[in-house]
């Protein structure tokens, strides 16, 4: 049983546009336990259309395509398709009365060439598209099935999910599928993370484990392969179980959830409300924080205190902290984070200042240095990060590392577990 | 002539990684006048690297691979190459000799599996790999050639401008380029642009132009292909000098020039200070503009008043205005522009006030309405937005609106010809 991916369009070859359509297709395969072994892009061409597809046809028992649907002259999937296959092309009147709905629903003058787009060959089966105009086809041929969809992602996306993968798997017999479960953790060092779980992540076989860094937060990917979608959950749910107990509040979030949607819960959840002071992050500490809807409830200001001046005006740093310990210190983020506490009357403050670079170096104060600090009623701490990477990761990492403190601090987790 | 590029790698087909560097290689061969016929992806697979292989040998002139060339048992692609074309690998001493430095310089021992990384092909030309371990090869044989680079992108993209293009076009005789040059404006519609410089998208053959809409901005590429770099610059510059023509201060920037960048320029230039206050783009436009290097010299503060309390306490909005006419209003727009540049001492304050969703919308204040304000030496000025999208599109269409407003100001452009 193998699987092919075709993407079809001059465009893709010409590098204008990143096949993002091929990855997600094979993500989302392989979960359904479809395994794809070739992935194919050419362009708007009869003679290479047709080879790539005679060609997957020789080494896969199922070709999906995407691209080449639409009404214009250069799209030809369709039509090298029912070429190959030996099935004549017929205008199809529920496809033709859906394509003239959707553009009398828009009042738009449908033209003449998008007639084209209701052509369908002979034996195809129709995959509705209620997102765009050309629907999706699927063909069986010699134990062989053909798709094609459009190229459009919003168009593609759920056409694969809810009409491609369902009739792939019945036809081909499959009955696994594969989960994926991500824990997210945020500054500790793989090493760390070795210490902590290397033995499950070097002997578990199923379900699997994997480690990945990805800017500023470290993944811990498990991933279960079986038929019964109970029994994998269960499964997961045993190694999740089992990781998390070693890990404890280390893990941050999961699948999908962000640092600053976890940092969000735990204010609403507590109640308490939040003013940020940001020097070399710039105001990206606010920025990520307030991309949470409903962040309003607990985010109750920020200062982008760039400027000594707004440092010392705005939020009280006493100019001789500045000129003794200098703008990039421990002091003075203690300082900027109790001040802009005490200026919005929140629950808490958070701080940040550092080198974001390029330039602005020293020997011993670096380009990559970010001082962090919180304040609380009765209470402040500050830790010195060195981060790496060009200015916009330093800004990314030490932003991630002022939502990280916040995170700890909300749940009463030491800081220095590193 | 033809060439096919070949990328290999098992977690490119389950995608867990979007395969950017085909489309990356894709666009500079383009434009190096090298045209890519087929893109291939093969996991780490010995039959179906050969299989590869040898089916790019069928059908192309020049077959470019990349990946597999690591330390591990799974990275295949040296041997299987070596195989194919049956040259014995040999132990490269100058390429160990890179290796073990590497490693020395990072004070790591070098595994025993990195030697393999040493094994070069016979009559291979080996490509030199500054920025990490794997060097790449580059092989002829029966009129083809064969180039294997490593899949890292930061290693790879140097390789394949400095070392892989000027051989390939030697070999396969190449004299035409194709050199692209993007203008980019912002906050006009596509059917003033249409009104304005459509005639030349319509008519021009060469250089062409086309027009892509893209995040709050849209883009006039225009391409040429030739032989002579200097008379391609020649017809690019007169194309150029026309659409500037036309379009005038509408185009902010070219190329990679970014918006924030040309704000911070002009400010610069000036002799400027800015400070800004925002609501609902939550510190966007500060972060934005704090992400080019330098920017210290001109920003002077931001405000991310999302309470009304630091509205009102911190930036001086009077109460009643925010409760006659909303906190979503031009009145407060301009209001918190005009608070937060008295209070920063600036030349200039912007400011931002709207509804970015996805709740919070009402039938006379929708989500996606957006306020902005300037303020400036003895005048101030604001416009409203209607901006579509999800929450942090809102964001980001919202701080570009905003930084739009800024640089018209500097130079004087009207604000009302969209």
């Amino acid at each position: 049983m193998s699987v092919e991916l075709l993407t079809i369009g001059t465009e893709l070859l010409l590098g204008q546009i990143v096949d993002t359509n091929a990855s997600w297709m094979a993500q989302r395969l392989a979960e359904a336990g479809i395994d794809v072994f070739y992935k194919s892009t050419v362009g708007d061409n009869w003679g290479r259309i047709e080879a790539a597809i005679r060609l997957a046809m020789s080494r896969a028992d199922v070709v999906i395509m995407t691209g080449g649907l639409g009404p214009t002259e250069d799209d030809l999937t369709r039509e090298v398709l029912a070429a190959v296959l030996d099935r004549p092309l017929r205008l199809d009147a529920a496809v033709l009365c859906h394509i003239e709905e959707r553009f009398a629903h828009r009042r738009v003058m449908m033209a003449e060439n998008n007639r084209k787009q209701a052509m369908v060959p002979e034996g195809a089966e129709v995959l509705h598209n209620p997102r765009g105009t050309a629907p999706g086809l699927l063909m069986r041929s010699e134990g062989r099935v053909f798709v094609c969809m459009p190229g459009v992602p919003s168009e593609m996306k759920p056409m694969l999910l809810e009409q491609v993968i369902p009739r792939i798997r019945d036809s081909l017999g499959i009955r696994s599928r594969i989960v994926s479960r991500v824990l997210k953790t945020c500054g500790i060092s793989e090493s760390t993370l070795d210490q902590r779980i290397g033995d499950y992540f070097r002997e578990m076989r199923s379900p699997t484990i994997g480690v990945l860094a990805h800017m500023g937060e470290i993944h811990v990917r498990m991933t279960c392969k079986g038929e019964d979608p109970a029994e994998i959950a269960r499964l997961l749910d045993d190694l999740e179980a089992k990781i998390r107990e070693r890990l404890g509040h280390l893990v941050f979030g999961k699948d999908d959830e962000r640092l600053e949607a976890v940092v969000g819960r735990l204010l609403r959840e507590q109640k308490a409300t939040l003013a940020v002071a940001e020097s070399c992050t710039g105001g990206l500490v606010a920025s990520r924080l307030t991309d949470i809807p409903g962040s309003s409830d607990y985010f109750e200001r920020g200062v982008v205190s760039y400027s000594p001046a707004a440092k010392t005006g705005l939020l009280g740093v006493p100019p001789e902290v500045i000129q003794t310990r200098g703008v990039v210190s421990l002091e003075v983020a203690r300082a900027m984070a109790v001040g802009v506490r005490r200026m919005g009357g929140t629950t808490l403050g958070v701080a940040t200042t550092g080198i974001a670079g390029p330039a602005g170096g020293t020997p011993e104060k670096p380009v990559g240095l970010v001082c962090v600090a919180l304040a609380w009623e009765g209470g402040e701490a500050g830790r010195e990060f060195r981060l790496h990477g060009e200015r916009e990761q330093v800004k990314y990492r030490g932003a991630q590392m002022a939502l990280e403190m916040l995170r700890r601090h909300l749940l009463g987790i030491p800081m220095d577990e590193v």
